[in-house]
């Protein structure tokens, strides 16, 4: 990797908090089913500072809906200002004052990096449905070209949940030079076949909201109540009986003038659950785009991190970071159990493989929300 | 409850097998949220004969998008014919050689009982959404009229599983001394805060199909597309992660060609399990009205054998009658460990009850599956 530490002044954008977002675009990336796409361009934030070396960078990889604002300098503390925020800062897992913390969003996204949603240069119109399959592997292999031109020759760590926990792991068995460590929180080698058949049934709501109009629909027009449906099923996923059933269980609904996501009235009474979905599919939709949505959903489908080894076994003996599995006793997403088998099979194959389980009733989300859990885990 | 067996000649429909469709028509029948609705038509079948005494009834309920045909006369052996064919007949747990066995289609549905697509008399045209909301209560008082109707003084058994066995359940606690035996099938006092949000996902997919129109589609001009979705959701529902792993994994579709319910193309490969859920999807859409859809699983989601009673503890002490409870050990719609409890409150409170937990990989859906452990626990 080579050192490319200044940025030009026209790539930094004043995001509304304290950090800076910037942009890198590469000329083209060539595709793990084939072809290329160019120019791509990564929006991104860091934290700290990297060192001569260039070997105390640490990349955060980010979630599904998730983008590169992982931490907020301005408020620290507040961990809605931010996904990660109370474990990145000075003294904090992700440690700014020792380390130079790089989050990027993901390849595919909306929140500034190159994605369905963006302009097409040989139409000059968005790509929707013509946007290439992306897969987790060329998310990886866009941040390894942004961090060669930051001048990271080695990562310290690379950390991040649920799809950036496979982005994590991926990093470890595609690069593994270049890792010191992987922390996949919430991740598995693949999915199951019940986290693929929710993840469609989600995409088949976005797809058959009229407003979709095959993926071509104008910016700020798109299927809002198919997304916000999509995004209904997707909390549910992230959560746990257990979870719902201590926040809502039966409960009737404060707010019954909120809208549904298809914009009918209730047939009878309104349980609080659902008011609490419509809300978390409404602030999706204004949000978040649908082809977006699409494409990384997908992604997260089609990771097996065995795809072009001969065996998972081979893949995983590539792994020679260390690495930190985190599975959730109440995951129904990326069963624990999953996450634990992993982390053995590579301790088997002569891996450095700990692994640690949160014990939190919150399912998928707990990555997002046992700051002190998580915190312990990492400091492991 | 009056003798009235000779049913009109008129009232009998063939079906394709042996077994003969019946229809009553009640006048009015007086809703557990007020009002009435009237004329009200059930279909039901009829197995074996009942006594002099007119008490060797066993009512059937059947489950969200189930029918009368609990069994075949004709294919008495196949379990594709109808939906507890193994467990009705001579010698079964269901024994028709000395019961007389019924079943009718809910209040609210779509074969052959008054439910929204039924013709509203005073304006000639379907109820649609100005159909009331009907609960398992007011479905079970419209079964208990039929009964009257049939000359059944007691119900030796009622039995049924999930939706049937909340009925089974409200016959206990409603009508205490009309039945000798209730059993409950994968069901439960009230749904968990989980499965509303499941069921409200599937209503909402539904409705945002722009064929469902508010609900006013012509027949045979539904909302196939959300009814499909609605029905792929609750298949992964019906199932557990267990089962679908072992049955599709990350299998690539054998059939690629079978269209989605959105009639989109596939973004990348397509998982079998992709094509399973369409192939349910879609075979549901062909046969269930989506406003039934609408209404019985809002039912099953407003279930609460608690309402209009002081306490869960005050209704569940109404039940008089031996109670089974059979929970599934993979159930994550209605969790075996949520049926033990309510089996071990009806015994703590003084009721007679049993529990048995079937131990099948096959989720909610294993008590239309797993005929050996159904036929042994029924035996008990």
């Amino acid at each position: 990797m080579v050192a490319q530490r200044e940025l030009p002044v026209e790539e930094r954008k004043q995001l509304t908090s304290a950090d800076q977002l910037f942009t890198y675009t590469l000329d083209s990336l060539p595709l793990q089913h084939g072809g290329q796409l160019g120019p791509v361009t990564l929006a991104y934030e860091t934290w700290g500072s990297l060192n001569a070396q260039g070997d105390n960078a640490i990349l955060i990889t980010h979630a599904l809906t998730g983008n590169s604002h992982a931490h907020d300098v301005q408020y620290p503390d507040d961990p809605k200002r931010a996904w990660w925020n109370l474990l990145i800062g000075p003294g904090r897992p992700f440690d700014t004052s020792r380390y130079f913390v790089v989050c990027s969003n993901v390849l595919g996204g909306c929140y500034g990096s190159t994605g369905p949603s963006s302009i097409d240069p040989t139409t000059k119109e968005p790509y929707s449905l013509r946007f290439p399959v992306v897969t987790i592997r060329d998310m990886v292999s866009a941040q390894r070209v942004l961090l060669e031109h930051l001048g990271v020759r080695q990562l310290a760590m690379v950390a991040g949940g649920s799809i950036g926990g496979q982005q994590a792991l991926e990093w470890g068995v595609t690069y593994p030079e270049l890792v010191q460590k992987v922390i996949v929180v919430a991740a598995t080698a693949a999915l199951t076949a019940q986290a693929i058949a929710f993840s469609e049934v989600g995409r088949q709501a976005i797809m058959v909201d009229p407003l979709w109009q095959g993926g071509n629909y104008a910016p700020g027009h798109g299927p809002a109540a198919g997304l916000s449906i999509a995004r209904m099923l997707a909390m549910v996923t992230y959560q746990s009986e257990e979870a719902m059933e201590m926040r809502f269980a039966r409960q009737q609904a404060r707010n019954k003038a909120l809208p549904t996501p298809s914009r009918t009235a209730d047939l009878a009474e309104r349980f609080e659950v659902e008011s609490y979905l419509y809300y978390q599919g409404e602030s999706l939709a204004k949000r978040f785009d649908a082809n977006s949505y699409l494409y990384i959903s997908k992604a997260m489908d089609l990771y097996d991190v065995s795809e072009g080894y001969s065996s998972l076994e081979a893949a995983l003996r590539r792994l020679r970071s260390k690495a930190l599995f985190i599975g959730i006793r109440s995951d129904f997403l990326f069963p624990a159990a999953r996450v634990r088998w992993l982390a053995e099979q590579v301790r088997t194959l002569g891996g450095n493989s700990t692994y640690v389980e949160l014990d939190s009733p919150h399912g998928h989300d707990a990555f997002l929300k046992e700051w002190g859990q998580m915190t312990d885990a990492l400091n492991m």
